[in-house]
């Protein structure tokens, strides 16, 4: 409604009707004047009275930049008006205008990924004096903002890769059991990937192709998608779009469907690879459906996603005016490592398809399901999908078969359109031909995969969970026991004191500390703090030796929470 | 001027200073109104008497399309400005808005990339009503404008994809030379990247790796351009970023040193995957710095670049208000296939610091140089740079070495700030690590490419260079004669009567009905219409063979045309 209600007299789209067009304006634009007059009052006099308990410099501060910025965007449109017009005459529309910078250094305190106040600098040159502390001498705003965000986000990661573990050369290197690697078959596709089918060269993979993905490899994919998805009829290699990564899959087909600002739900916790991506380039929105950890009658399992969340979620977005476009949905789930039940697949694509939402379901652990007695259903299996032209299907070889550094993604969808609109950004995202072939190579053996590979896989992953959950278990930590994907959701509340995101954050300071390296629930947006992801698919030495750094890091933390829980009681 | 011409009211950093604000606000906006008022009304005028001696219906037409677009902008303009205010008043500023769309449709015309009038849907929908031909059901805005331009300019190259022409399996296929590809050394190439060293796989290799790039490969690449580049002092492997594709380093180089709107300065005629780049993603307005062909004493040589053009086209870009972040130069050129000398490359950069500007200069066709009595001049190899923290060198494989299938793009920037930016997002536009392991052997490998490679490569460039220049002069068709790169850049205007951009484009088709591909002027932004770029660095058979085809066409080119004329004698 949100919207609704600040439109009720912006009809402009009749306003200048052929007829009487020149005495129309006047009228009209005093009404929309006026409209905009009591608006800026009423913010102004908000403004004004906001907190007026707080610190009053501080309030004093906020409120004047508040005022500053509202000046600074008012002052902008009215210019870009002028212009627009003033080039629409002149015969090229010459609209000069950027989305506003991303800011995610406070994202402590929201959970949802907040739009920075900074304005780009076309914004805020002509028309108000520059803050010096935004300004880089060679970068523009948005290079400044996303150069920021990445080394805030990967700060940890670019640590590690210049410091890894090693049994022989490095012992007092990270371990990363923070990054969702599959390290178990590194021997198997090592040994597949020497075989002498793979070196294959010819003058077609030196060369630019098609955009798309090279056509063996679309066809290999649809092959390949239809076997192991077991999809009641043969995919069609033209509904394929292979780039490079999955991540680039999203971003792009957040391009084709989202016009900046529009919006995607989003049940957390969530793989935040999702939030980087929409920020670098699509600038959709993401919101969030807070999932429970408590059970509880409406909510019979941990994190369940219900429909009833999903259409509160969408609401309480349409209410505040927000266009939302889509859902976004990973199966296997990132990080719980729940396989959703062909029910609640076929609720929740019904709920998307009754509100017109797009669903991009992210498949990429579909073969990563270690437990026989779960059965994963791809979208794709389904007899009839409630809205084919609207779901996307994400999968890429990353993780099922632990070769991440391909960098390799696939869309599928049975949209042509969409499929053809993505696929214009191959032009930025193509993968090598001759990765693209080793792919295809790798696809296409069939009696590899089924009767070596997969075998292997999933009873390496079996035990290495096995393993991890004993470990667990004999710490008295919560967890979710589940049979898919390469990590566990823990929970470590009880070792911090006051359970909040601070207190969780310097807990992953001390796993750090003593290199190693889990993902704190903050990352996956979360709602509860204390959560973490730990990632069991390593080598077993490795694994053993991780799970020693983590037991010492609990045991030091107990003790400083013991120390402090005396002092607080010697203090009473 | 334009600008500023539109602002005189519009200082409104000031506009609400902290006293008698609430007084003031009333005033300013209805001076501004006023203001607004005037110009529409002007601009209405205007669209009323614009062209009335043409055809009625279509004036009719374009008069109320202006008006509709005119309204929908302005209406949304309230729209949203109303939207901010309240959002602004709720704590969290929401400013919902997207770039114009871009539409080259009309590139016939123009000469710049024109930018749409049509808005997104987030602008046009909830204020008129929605035009049936410009709404996708699933797509959004930018997502069908995008694949709305690929598809029209990649139109012909998926043609030929699926109808390329081979010896014996398609003697009737497309012969491309139009496409920049070296298919002169597929067979050295192809033997060096079937030995065994390029086959190691490691762990690291099939993992995730630094963003950046593996630093072997960056070691490699930093070792290789200080070698090749003739540079002073090592370059520093710190200072390289590896991403898929030069056109890769070139979009996210735009992303981060520019924000929506800004401008690069790019002399014309200039390859044209700049522009579709930049429609991409970092929607940078590239400002034409036209070059003649005429021979003046001003311009002493065809399409010569001087640092009076480029300061003109500065001058006039500021006047209008554009904000101008760099200058793209491109050396050796294309598609004139010129080298710079090294005072004008000085100049160039002279010029650039004067104005605090950054040059984007891509070298990708550095090693193909094929005139003994030429030398290239690197920026990286002068002894001082002008301005080296805004200096960004760009170079790849896909040229020198005819490996554009591997997707291998290198930044090399002094500015470690800049590299570190473009550097996230290798998140979206990573290589696969067996390609850059590939990479590192081959750029490593110094023996065999300077005592095979090149002196092979450069020999068969001189050769076919010299067979279609003969071939050219025989059909007494005017070229620009140099020693690089591996096109020509030849004048057809004596084909075309009238000579225009749509006889160009009529010839264009009829060289592909023909199954000939070359690329026309206007793809290059050549403001003069008749010139082609054609590629010699194929195979000598197949250049054969396409030559033979291009007689053909021009022979049949010429019959109409004197046909044409002595119809148009016998009228007279």
């Amino acid at each position: 409604m949100g919207h609704r209600l600040g439109t009720p007299r912006m009809n402009s789209g009749r306003m200048w009707g052929l007829g009487f067009r020149n005495q129309r304006i006047h009228t009209h634009l005093m009404e929309m004047m006026l409209c905009l007059k009591q608006t800026i009052e009423k913010n102004l006099m908000y403004l004004t009275i906001r907190h007026p308990q707080q610190d009053l410099v501080l309030e004093e501060q906020r409120h004047s930049q508040g005022i500053s910025k509202q000046e600074a965007l008012l002052g902008n449109l009215m210019y870009q008006l002028v212009n627009l017009l003033q080039s629409g005459a002149m015969g090229g529309l010459e609209l000069q205008w950027s989305w506003p910078s991303l800011d995610v250094r406070d994202d402590v305190g929201g959970g949802q990924w907040a739009q920075s106040s900074r304005q780009s600098d076309t914004l805020v040159h002509p028309l108000s004096d520059p803050v010096a502390t935004f300004v880089s001498q060679h970068l523009s705003n948005r290079g400044t903002d996303i150069s920021d965000l990445y080394h805030s986000i990967f700060q940890d990661y670019k640590i590690y890769q210049r410091d890894k573990y090693h049994e022989v050369k490095n012992t007092l290197g990270f371990i990363n059991l923070g990054l969702s690697e599959n390290k178990l078959c590194l021997d198997l596709m090592t040994e597949r990937l020497s075989q002498s089918d793979m070196n294959y060269i010819e003058d077609d993979l030196l060369q630019y192709s098609d955009w798309r993905g090279q056509l063996f490899l679309r066809e290999e994919v649809a092959r390949f998608l239809t076997y192991y998805c077991k999809v009641p009829d043969r995919l069609d290699p033209e509904n394929v779009v292979v780039l490079n990564g999955c991540s680039s899959v999203f971003s792009t087909l957040a391009m084709v469907l989202c016009d900046p600002g529009d919006a995607f739900l989003i049940p957390t916790p969530f793989y935040g690879g999702f939030a980087f991506s929409a920020c670098l380039y699509s600038k959709v929105e993401l919101i969030l459906v807070h999932l429970d950890s408590e059970v509880t009658d409406a909510n019979p399992c941990p994190f369940q996603l219900t429909v009833d969340k999903l259409e509160q979620a969408l609401f309480e977005a349409r209410l505040t005016g927000k266009k939302v476009k889509g859902l976004i949905l990973t199966n296997p789930q990132n990080p719980l490592g729940d396989v959703y039940s062909q029910d609640s697949l076929q609720e929740y694509l019904e709920f998307a398809k009754r509100y017109n939402l797009h669903v991009i379901i992210d498949e990429i652990y579909m073969l990563s399901v270690f437990d026989e007695s779960i059965t994963f259903h791809s979208v794709l299996s389904m007899q009839s999908l409630p809205d084919p032209s609207r779901t996307h299907v994400i999968w890429g070889t990353s993780k099922d078969f632990g070769i991440s550094g391909f960098r390799f993604g696939v869309l599928y969808t049975h949209n042509k359109e969409v499929a053809s609109a993505v696929s214009s950004f191959g032009y930025l995202h193509s993968i090598s031909g001759i990765a693209q072939h080793k792919l295809y190579r790798l696809l296409q053996d069939r009696e590899w995969i089924d009767q070596v590979y997969l075998p292997a896989y999933r009873s390496r992953l079996q035990r290495a969970h096995e393993y991890m959950t004993k470990k667990l278990e004999a710490l008295g930590i919560p967890f979710l026991n589940r049979g898919s994907g390469l990590y566990i959701w823990i929970n470590l509340k009880t070792y911090l004191d006051p359970c909040t995101f601070e207190e969780e954050l310097l807990l992953h300071r001390r796993f750090l500390d003593n290199k190693l390296m889990l993902s704190r629930g903050k990352i996956y947006m979360c709602k509860e703090p204390g959560w973490f992801r730990i990632t069991f698919a390593e080598k077993p030495l490795r694994l053993q030796q991780a799970m020693h750094r983590f037991y010492q890091v609990l045991s030091e933390q107990k003790q400083d929470l013991i120390v402090k829980q005396l002092e607080d009681t010697q203090r009473e």
